[in-house]
Order: C-alpha cells, then structure tokens, then sequence
C-alpha cells in the first residue's frame, strides 16, 4: 500500500499545480492561489468525507497533504514559465492521480459500509469535484459539465474495480485493474476528443 | 406516511426534470445534465442533513432517489421538446414537491431536538437550498435571492405546521395545513407575480 | 469571556450588515438579503465546524445568532443611506470582529484535538470563509483571492496567539495577542494598501 500512498501524493502534487496554474490565470494572490491549489488537490476527498460522515476528514487526518500542496505552490511559483512546456508530464501525473483517487474513494466508500453504488458515486466525487469547486471558487461554470469524457471514466474504472474484486481476492489486482482503466479510458479520450452526447434533440423533435 | 414518501419521490422527480432542462440549456454534456439533476433534486435535503448531522445523509441512505433522478433525466432526454407544453404539469409538481419538502424538512429538524426556529429553517432549507446549489454550479445568481415569492411560501408553510401541531395530535391533519400553505401561497404568489420588497429606500432617503 | 462573547456577537452584527449591503446592491429581495447577511456572518464558522464535526454548528446550537443577523438586517434596512458615512466604524467592528473570530476559530480546533496548523487554519476559515461564501453566492470571484491582505493577518494573529500561549498561561493575554495582531496587521494593509505577490513571473522568465 505504500506505492498507493506515493502515487496519491504524486496525484495530489499535480492536481495542486494545476489549481495553482489556473488561479494565477485569474491574477489571484499567494492567498488565492494556495486554497485554489489546496481545494482543487484535496476538495473530492473532503466532500466524500463530509458526505459519508468520515472524520478527521482527508487533509485534517493527515498533515501531509498539505505539506504536498504548499510545496507544489512553491513550485509553481518558480518555474511557472517551465510547466507549460512539461504538460506531457503534468497530463500523466494527473490522470495517474485521478486513477488511484477513484479506487481509494471507492474503496473508502465500501469500508464505510455503503451500497457498491454508492460507493462508486464516492470514487468519482473524489476525483472530480476537487476540479468543480476550483471552478466554483473561480467563477467559471465547471469544466467537467460540458467538457471531457472524464467522470465517466472514473465510473467505469470504479465498476471494473467493483466487478473485478468479486473474482480476485489480491486486493492490489482489483485496484490495478480499476485504475488502469481510468487512465487509459481518460488518455484515449483526450487523444481522439470523445465527448459525452449532449440534450438537443429528443426522440421526437428538434430543439432550437 | 406512503402516499407522503410517494409525494417526496414525485417531487424528487420534478425538481430533477427542471435541473436537467436547466442543464442542457447550458449546453452540458450527459454528465453535467445528470449531476446538476441530481443536485437540484437531493441538494436541498443534503444541506439540511450535513448541517443537523443526521447520517446517512438523505440519498445516501435511500437509493431510490437516485432511481428516481436518472429517470427524470432519461425522461428528459426523450421527451425534452414535450415538457415545455407540459409546464402547467411541471409546476404542479413541482409546487407539491415544494410543500412536501418543507414540511418533512422541519419535522426531521423537530426530530433531531432541534429549536422550532431552527427546524422552521430547516424546511427551508430542504426545499429552496438544491435550486441555490444549482445555480451556483451552473453560474448564475440563484434565482430566489432575487424573484419569485417561494421561501417565504415555505417558512410560512412550516410556521402553520409548527403551530396547528401544538393544537391538533393527529399527525397527518397539520402536515396537510402546512403543506397546502406553502402550496397555495406559492400559486398565488406566481399567478400575481407577487415579490418580496427590496432594499433600494430606507426610511430617512434614497439611494441612487 | 463576557467580553469576548459581546465582541463575538458585534462582529456578526458587522459582517452582516456587510452581507445585506453587498446583497442589496445586487438587487437581491429580502429574503436573498436574510440569506447573504445570514452566510457572510456564520458561513466561516458553520464551514469551520463542519469540516471539524462539531455539532451543533455554531448558529444551531447558539440562536443568538439568528437575533443579531435578523436586527442587523432591519438596521441596514432602516439606515441604508446612513451606513456608508458610518464606514469607519464599520471598518472598526468589521475588523475588530475578523480578530476575534480568528483566535475563537483556533481555541475551537485546539479544543477538537487538532494539529496547532489544522487549528490555525480553522481560526482563518472561521474568519475568512463566510465572505468567500457570499461571494460564490452572488456570482462573484471571492474578493479575497485577489485583494487586501486579510487572510494572512488572520494566520499572523493566529500563529502570536499559538505562540504566545506556549508562554502565557493566562488564558487572556494571548487571546488578546493574537487578536490585536490580526487587527493592526489588517488596519495597516489597508491603510497603505498593501497587497500579497502574485505570480506573474517566476525566476527564470516572464510570462505575458
């Protein structure tokens, strides 16, 4: 489990530097654009930790976080000019973290002794709302409504891992078989630009 | 109390269709549809069970309501250019859905001892808070911050429920008063285009 | 702790005569002025408590605060026109009350077991976080992501405070540390209107 605990820190590193890069878009301060990094790296784990009632929440149970988010504010800071040209890295780095965050949430929801749909739900809300409350706090409708193949990514690596651990009782085979999926479900989207069908005609008739 | 919860799924069902209508006006995509349905339909009473602590949370504890909230959204999807004709409908619905929420709202309050004040807030809260999450996640100032006579309708709702509850036992005839309050009240109020006064004057001059 | 209850209860009355303005300027009717005053006086702490699990949240287990909230609307109500000339003493509570939200918000995550950092962070979010709220709530980028140096006097005051009672066993003397710090560190800000870094360039090149 120690890997899992560095690749959610790794996740959380990157989430924080893009929260970061899109608050100092918005001409924020270091104030701002800490919580922006700070909401946006750990805001999925802190609603799914309200929700299901499960206290110390993430980043008050565990100081590390925040040690991880400071630091990617600082190195943010410093090789801001640098980060764009690493987006490769920085698009790895992410989805790998949005792959382990659904897993551990999904996981989290099932020691809590949720329904498994439930408990899916929890795995996305981990990955994803992090990203929406960002948007929420920068005044932009959220991304994820109306861009990117990404949440559902997140449901479907959240099923593969439900569906996969019924069969295999090596806890760490589940957990790579549903993280994978979400990496490369996510990867394969962003290359041929899938996105979800939107509501603009109904079966019946067109919409203006 | 199951033609209650039959009412509460109903309304569930109609706060969810007007979230998914909201939603893809905007233009997002299957999953933005689903959630801000989602959020419009259950928010209310989530807020109102992470502020009074009571877990598992509403939709937490009982999936039909997510049942309930993909089936609108389906429902949207096939017959959205059907439902605008349909609005009279809607607004019934919606208007019960309304008057149930508040009332279920303050006697959860009531029953987790909480102050009639406070549990009068809390039916409030239960019926008006999941329109306000909705416009905050699609980016616009909530709606009932600046139209429409419909809070009010709920406090004085629950407020007829919390006093003719001292005065008559049987449990279901002040339900009955005070949801037909809200209910009334909020017909009114729409079909008078009645509002609420604004602070543009005060007592001793104008303001520009 | 008389003393300290009365500053408590006057600072909300500030922040919410703060809350009803911003939201009558907004055009807001008067139930959205109720709600803005109502979140931009309790939202830090109710946040606060929340996140720590301290049920009853501040406003439900305490409904004086409901009293003070609902007569500083009547007031704003009764001397709009009046409250801008006053400013200064507004500014005076206004501050006066952020000092002293921010230690309370520190002994109250110190009395939860928490980490004197965890803590700190609580003393900001129980002065900072209602404001932040109101923003969202009327549509608006938090003031306070990119103007005025006011989180930070609340983490400088909390940190005197922390420190200082290493030393001082008289419960007293570093809540007034700490409070002070935070009060004159704001009143100097704003006075030669200092303002955080942002980052705009980093050390190895500009950005445009």
């Amino acid at each position: 489990m120690n890997v899992i605990y560095a690749i959610d820190l790794i996740g959380t590193f990157a989430f924080a530097i893009s929260g970061a890069l899109v608050a100092s878009k918005k001409d924020f301060d270091l104030f701002g654009v800490i919580i922006i990094a700070f909401v946006t790296a750990v805001g999925g784990g802190m609603l799914r930790d309200i929700l299901i009632n499960a206290h110390p929440i993430n980043w008050i149970g565990d100081l590390n976080y925040i040690w991880v988010i400071l630091s990617a504010v600082v190195f943010t800071f410093l090789f801001k000019s640098k980060i764009a040209p690493l987006s490769k890295t920085m698009f790895l780095f992410d989805t790998i973290g949005i792959g382990v965050f659904t897993i551990l949430g999904v996981q989290k929801g099932l020691n809590f002794d949720l329904h498994p749909f439930v408990a899916l739900t929890m795995g996305m809300v981990s990955a994803v709302f992090g990203g929406v409350i960002r948007d929420v706090l920068t005044n932009q409708v959220p991304l994820i409504f109306h861009k990117e193949i990404y949440a559902s990514a997140c449901l479907l690596g959240g099923l593969a891992y439900l569906v996969s651990s019924q069969f295999i009782h090596l806890e760490w085979i589940p957990f790579i078989i549903g993280a994978s999926t979400v990496i490369i479900m996510r990867s394969i989207a962003v290359k041929y630009q899938l996105q979800l069908p939107k509501i603009k005609e109904d079966l019946f008739g067109k919409n203006k």
